[in-house]
């Protein structure tokens, strides 16, 4: 990361840690278009896999070129348990409760209604408002579903500190549903998914978690948790591609946990055509239509590298990665208007950080247009910088504080004021 | 086809045919791997362009592997409007009624919420079963969604004269909606759209039509027709590649119409991160999550094959195609026991041609494994052969009739009884 602006001592120290990093030869796994960009987004869409791109030109030439039809029987009618089972390695599910489907936002709707049905007499989903928008947009959509005059509560949980206390002040006995992201989107916060959980359980409600922001990066074991559901993203950490499909979880034994959107591919057997079939058991109960199978089929290569090199060994590198970046805004950015919006704990958040700056949306610009170094923006005032430890080097940790505070320094900010963003 | 079982006159019309067909320079935009394959089954997987080949290079390595989180607003966010927009001037909508989303029957069971809950006080959702079994259950779902009583009608849609009196008779003024298939996925009955929209609108009821077996090969036009909500697949006649997302069509100015599966991805402005934001007007409300972009934005070469040849050349071929297997069929299968399931009126049929024989499955096996030659079975015994104008040819038909005559003749039926099916 010769930028010309590392302060000697601490770029040693990088290439060090580079150096002696168990998971570096992950890196060359991955498509590393620009070696000078610092691709700090992997916590919205991960890198291409190199596997990633010979398998579209398979799925797409010799599958659906040289097969057609013919390769339902072949794979596709597989593709998507298959690579649900793998990711339920990642997550502590055991076979046939894991799928991948739709999107995180269509799951998660199928999730909660079916979680709130299974729970009649009470009407009150818990969420907090550190969830991303779209789960509680969906919740909503579900508790309008359900109907009953069905509610959901959103209590406060912005805040480094997370709204542990939030949730649990909320729960009694009106509260169907507990429904939270693992790691919040914002502040990067991490619930202890398990005890969570059983606080929600002694409760009697329901637990439905979405993982978007923690599988393939922080461990999760859903089984021991006893978590009801679970939906997540595979396009994050798992490095499935723009939009790949979302998965679901259902453990098994879970019968009074019904697919509300029924549809053929969720039948017991859908090429008897029967529009009276019953659901398939388990999670493939859940499925609707019928899979995007080249996106789904190219979830798969990121999932393989992420078991792999294992869950642990990715964990301990994204706490040595997100250490280190605290440690450095502490040090370099503090002093000019950065303030950490992370919880400092390291079990207590994910696998991003993020910095509040009043001119937060310039400084994103500057540093895309400027110092080739992406993260993103959330308004109205915080900077993410999301550190995916297969490809993420200690190297871009320092070039990404030190490009933030040149921004800064040198005007670039200034520059990019009122600039229409580049990423999203 | 020089398979050496044609009769002599009919391989020279079939030859004659296809040398002054206007569309056949169209094969070429295909990729077909195996000459010798008579491939019928467009209807289910439409055949691969060839630009679909490259655009998959191009989305996976050099947009997802180059541009990183960058592309979304380099591309990515438009993807699923602007190809929505193709699909709808092949349907009769004008720009911003027609989105790619979902899966089909995902966008059916939103549609068919939207329109309920904009129906109160009528409770019953009419459909006949010679609709798609998945269809009939996203209806269902449908319909407990919205709660209060309401149920689904299935009338008797069997047969290859439609259900025509049967829907109309199911008219009253309970009705809140008429779903139907446009064109039927066993008999190929194929509705007179707008008429069937005028009477269920002089009932009072909304109309939603799933066009999956005639969009790209059937001249529609849901603007002229006052349709009030369509669906369909991408992946038939267009084709989109496996399992591509569907699309949907709302239109314009029917706020009336509200998307029950609220996400991000639908509302005003995604980026802001806002739970309460309301809905982006048109059918942009519907969409829900984050689109599988890979398996989305190869839909495009399909559909712009279509537009390029135009559905009036295209359903011209079409019905060319299917009377002259009809008129073979009579000919040469009839005397076999092979009974014509598809209406003989070419106005009252889609581009697929249904058979029904007593040993229906092992013929359809036999096609496949000794003849090389793919159409799909249905059960209990029905055959269809769909024909996909862009690239099925004359001599296509005529091989296929004498390949099924063949089969049952030297008894490669007999060999297959029992056999597992290779084509779902």
């Amino acid at each position: 990361m010769g930028d010309g602006t590392a302060r000697p001592g601490q770029e040693a120290d990088a290439a060090a840690l580079d150096r002696a990093d168990p998971l570096a030869a992950y890196r060359e796994r991955f498509v590393v278009a620009d070696d000078r960009l610092v691709y700090l987004d992997g916590n919205s869409l991960g890198r291409l896999p190199h596997r990633a791109v010979s398998l579209a030109a398979e799925v797409v030439r010799d599958q659906w070129g040289g097969r057609l039809v013919r390769h339902w029987n072949e794979g596709w009618l597989e593709v998507t348990g298959r690579i649900g089972d793998k990711i339920g390695r990642l997550v502590g599910a055991t076979p046939g409760e894991v799928v991948l489907a739709d999107s995180t936002t269509v799951c998660l709707y199928k999730a909660a209604v079916a979680a709130l049905r299974a729970r009649p007499g009470r009407g009150v989903v818990v969420t907090d408002d550190a969830n991303f928008p779209s789960d509680i947009q969906a919740l909503r959509a579900a508790a309008a579903t359900v109907g009953g005059g069905h509610t959901v509560v959103v209590v406060p949980g912005d805040g480094v500190d997370g709204p542990v206390d939030a949730v649990a002040d909320a729960l009694d006995d009106t509260v169907a549903l507990v429904s939270l992201s693992h790691v919040a989107y914002r502040s990067g916060w991490c619930w202890d998914l398990s005890a969570t959980t059983a606080v929600a359980h002694a409760a009697g409600a329901l637990v439905l978690w979405d993982l978007s922001h923690s599988v393939g990066v922080v461990p999760i074991d859903l089984g021991a948790a006893k978590a009801d559901l679970a939906v997540g993203c595979t396009y994050k950490y798992l490095n499935g591609g723009p939009g790949a499909p979302a998965f679901l979880y259902v453990p098994h034994d879970r019968s009074e946990l019904v697919n509300p959107v029924a549809g053929w591919q969720g039948s017991d057997d859908p090429f008897r055509f029967d529009p009276d079939a019953g659901p398939a058991p388990g999670v493939a109960g859940f499925v609707t239509g019928t899979p995007p199978i080249v996106s789904a089929a190219l979830v798969e290569p990121g999932v393989d590298l992420v078991l792999e090199a294992g869950v642990d060994a990715i964990r301990a590198k994204s706490e040595a990665l997100t250490q280190r970046f605290v440690a450095l805004a502490d040090g370099q950015l503090a002093s000019l208007g950065f303030n950490l919006a992370t919880p400092r704990d390291p079990a207590r958040r994910g696998s991003h950080v993020s910095l509040t700056h009043p001119d937060a949306r310039a400084v994103g610009q500057a540093l895309i247009h400027e110092q080739d170094t992406i993260g993103d923006f959330r308004p109205p005032d915080m900077l993410r910088y999301g550190f995916a430890p297969l490809y993420t080097t200690y190297a871009e940790v320092d070039a990404a504080i030190q490009r933030t505070a040149a921004v800064v320094t040198d005007g670039g900010a200034d520059r990019w004021r009122g600039a229409a963003p580049v990423v999203p």
